[in-house]
C-alpha cells in the first residue's frame, strides 16, 4: 500500500460526491461535454489570493507567473486579483494581450528569448528581464530600430540558493540571469544606453514548503538587491523577488507557514535599506495561486484483474498529468492526491492501481493506493492539478488530444 | 565532462555541416521557414527497414507502430514499406485512414479504449488487440449494434519479460493485456459470441539492444503462442510479438546484433509447432524503424557564461525532447547523442552546456559536452530524434510551439 497526497481544503461531498464550486464533479464533466476535464476553481483562487494579501505587507505586489496555467480563462480571472504577470514566451504575451492586460504591467524573462519575440516585447511595451549581456545588446538594438526605449530590468543569478526547493534557479552556474558580480556593469550599460530601467529579478527557488527557506531567501534577495543598487547608482524602479511557495503533493508535505513569511517580509520590508526605499516589490507566484484550485477529473473506462492486483483504467493519463505521473523533474514517483470522485468520501476498501489509457507503463496517476470500490464509469480525481498540469504535459502523444479544460 | 551518444551512422559533412537526405542542415531550416525542426529522412527509413527485410525470415511481417512518430508524412512513408500499422488511440486511426491505409491493415492496442473509439475500430474494420475480459464484451456488444463481426486478437500479459528492455511490458501485474492463464477462456468466449478472432499479441518490452534478450523473449513469445493457440483450439491467425529492439542512444550503447536476431527468428520460424503452422507472423516496431533517421535542429539563440560554465541557450527545448531533457521514463539524465549542425565534424575545443529556452533548470539538451566553438546562429543537432520527440513531448509548455517538422 502506497500512501495519496493530502488534499487541498476547500473541497465538499455532495451526495457522495466531490464537489468543486458548489456543484458535484458530475454536472462539470456534464457541462464539459466530456473527460478528461481540468476544473479550476475561481473560489479557491480568490481565496489563495486574499490568503496572500493578508499576510504579506501592502507594499509587496503580487505577479502571476502565466506558464503555471496559461489557459485563457485563467488568466482573465487573475487579470484585477494581481498585480503584473511574467510571461516566458511571446505565446504567452499574446494570451495576455487577449485578455486585455496593459502590456505595462507585463514583464518577460526566458534564457532564449528569439530576437521576434524581443520585438513584440519592446514593441508592446513589456517590461524584459534580461538573461544575459548578449540579450540586453540585441534588446538595444532592437528598441533603436523600433525608435522604443526598451524597459529592462536584469535578471539575476543570485550565488545562494533557496535551500530545499523542488527546483533551483540560482547558485553555482545556471542558464538563468546574469551572475550578481557582472550585473552592475551590464544595467549601467543598459542605462547608458538608453533603456528604460526597470530594476531586478532575482528568482532562487521554487516548490518550497519551509518557511524559514523562504524567509532566509527573501532576506539575501533584498540585502542582494540593495547592493547591486548601490553598486549601480540608479534606483531599483522595481523588484521581482522571485517565488518559491510550495503546495503540499505527497504524504507527509504540510503547507507554508504563510504567517510566519508574511510576519518576517513585513518586519524585513520596515527596515529596507536606503537603495530600495522607492523600489516597488513583488512576488512572482504561479503554481502557489492556482495548483490546488484546479482538479484533474477521468472517468474510468475498464477495471481489471492482474496477478492479484486490480487496475482501474481511466481515459486520461500522462498526456495531460506528466507531473503526477512522476515523469517530470522527479526521481522516485509518488502518489499526488487523488479520490474517485463519484465516491468522495466513501470508505477506502481496496487496494487499487489507477493508470492511464495510453500504451505505456510509464503512464500511472497513483499506485497501491486504497480507495472505495469503483467500477467502470466512475471518475477519478487528481488534486494539485490546476498549475503544470494540461500545458506541461505531452497532449498529442498517442493522440488522444488535449484535456477539456473549464474556470468555474 | 559528460560525453555524448554515439551519432548513428548515416550522416555525412558537406562544407563542414552536418547532411541529411543529401542537404546541409541549413538548407533544410530554409526550407521549413524556421527552427526548432525536425527533419525525418526517407532514404535512412528505408534503408532500416530493408537491413530488418534482408536479416528476418520473409514469414515474418513488419508492422510499423504508429506512436513512435505519427507525422503525417512519415505514415504515408510507412504504407507501402511495411505490412502492418498498430495504433493506439482513435486519433492514430484518424491519421492512418487520411494517409489512405487500408484499415484491415491496422491493430489497435491500448488498455483504455473509450466505447467510441471500440466503434471507430470496429466500423473500419481495425483488429483490436483486446486488453481485458470487459473491453472484449464492449467490443462484442458495439459489433452487434453496429451489425459487424468485430476482429478482435487478444493481446497477453505473459508471465516472463524481456531481460534488459528500457520498458517492461509484461511480467507481473500489468494494465495490458490479459494474463496469460485467463486469454484461452477469453478467446473461446470472443469466437463463441461471434468475434472475427485474430490471434495474438504479445508484447514484452521496448529499446533492448540485447539480441540474447530479443531472441530469448522471440522464442518465449512463439512458445507462449501456441500453447494458448492449442488451448483455445481455434487456428491463431496472426501473432503480433511484439517489438522490442532498441537504438543505441547513450554512451557505450552498441546497435543490436540484427543478424543473430535474424538468424535465431529463421531457425524458430523454420521449426515452428503445428499450432502455429498457418499463423501470419510479424514483429510490431516504431523507434527502431525511424528513431535514428530523425535529427532535431535548434538554433544557439545565446552564448553565455556562468560561473565559469558555457551555455549555449537555443530556441528548441524540452517542449519538444523531454526524452533528451532526461525527463521521460529516466532516473539518471545522461547525453543524446548530439552535435553543432554547423560545426559537423570539427575538432571539439570547449566544454558546453547545450540547453532549450525554458524557464525551467530542467530544460537541458547536453551538458558539460565537448563541442566545436560555437556561436550565436549556429545549429545544434540532437539525434535519435525520429521516435517519441514531436508528439511526447509537452509542446505547449512555456507558449512556444510545436517544432517543424520535414520528412525529407
Amino acid at each position: 500500500m502506497k500512501p495519496v497526497g493530502p488534499i487541498p481544503p476547500g473541497f465538499d461531498a455532495i451526495d457522495g460526491e466531490l464537489a468543486i464550486s458548489g456543484r458535484r464533479a458530475s454536472e462539470w464533466v456534464a457541462q464539459a461535454g466530456r473527460t478528461p476535464l481540468f476544473v479550476y476553481s475561481k473560489a479557491m483562487i480568490d481565496a489563495r489570493v486574499a490568503q496572500l494579501r493578508a499576510h504579506l505587507p501592502a507594499r509587496v505586489g503580487l505577479n502571476y507567473a502565466v506558464k503555471a496555467n496559461p489557459h485563457p480563462a485563467v488568466i482573465a480571472h487573475m487579470a484585477p486579483l494581481v498585480d503584473g504577470f511574467d510571461i516566458a514566451s511571446a505565446g504567452e504575451l499574446a494570451l495576455c494581450v487577449a485578455a486585455g492586460i496593459d502590456p505595462r504591467r507585463i514583464s518577460f524573462a526566458g534564457p532564449g528569448k528569439r530576437d521576434e519575440e524581443l520585438e513584440a516585447a519592446i514593441g508592446a511595451g513589456v517590461t524584459l528581464n534580461c538573461e544575459s549581456e548578449g540579450e540586453g545588446m540585441r534588446a538595444l538594438a532592437i528598441g533603436q530600430r523600433l525608435g522604443i526605449a526598451p524597459r529592462i530590468a536584469v535578471r539575476v543569478n543570485p550565488s545562494f540558493v533557496m535551500t530545499g526547493s523542488g527546483m533551483k534557479m540560482g547558485g553555482g552556474a545556471k542558464q538563468f540571469g546574469v551572475d550578481a558580480e557582472r550585473v552592475p556593469a551590464l544595467a549601467r550599460q543598459l542605462i547608458a544606453q538608453g533603456a528604460e530601467w526597470r530594476g531586478l529579478h532575482i528568482f532562487t527557488g521554487s516548490q518550497t514548503l519551509s518557511a524559514d527557506a523562504i524567509i532566509e531567501a527573501q532576506g539575501n534577495v533584498l540585502d542582494l538587491a540593495a547592493a547591486l543598487t548601490e553598486e549601480i547608482g540608479h534606483g531599483c524602479p522595481k523588484l521581482n523577488m522571485g517565488g518559491g511557495l510550495g503546495i503540499p503533493y505527497f504524504p507527509g508535505d504540510t503547507p507554508v507557514d504563510l504567517a510566519r513569511v508574511g510576519d518576517a517580509l513585513t518586519a524585513r520590508v520596515a527596515a529596507l535599506p536606503g537603495a530600495l526605499a522607492d523600489t516597488a516589490l513583488c512576488l512572482e507566484l504561479g503554481r502557489y495561486l492556482v495548483g490546488e484550485a484546479g482538479v484533474y477529473l477521468a472517468r474510468i473506462i475498464d477495471r481489471k484483474i492482474s496477478h492479484g492486483a486490480t487496475f482501474l483504467v481511466t481515459d486520461g493519463g500522462l498526456h495531460h498529468q506528466l507531473a503526477a505521473s512522476g515523469n517530470f523533474g522527479t526521481v522516485v514517483r509518488r502518489n499526488y492526491p487523488s479520490a474517485i470522485a463519484t465516491q468522495y468520501g466513501a470508505e477506502p476498501t481496496e487496494e487499487v492501481n489507477i493508470v492511464g489509457c495510453l500504451c505505456t507503463p510509464l503512464d500511472r496517476l497513483a499506485d497501491n493506493a486504497m480507495m472505495p470500490h469503483a467500477d467502470v464509469g466512475d471518475l477519478v480525481a487528481i488534486f494539485c492539478a490546476g498549475a503544470y498540469g494540461a500545458t506541461a504535459s505531452p497532449s498529442a502523444f498517442l493522440g488522444h488530444g488535449p484535456a477539456a479544460e473549464l474556470l468555474v
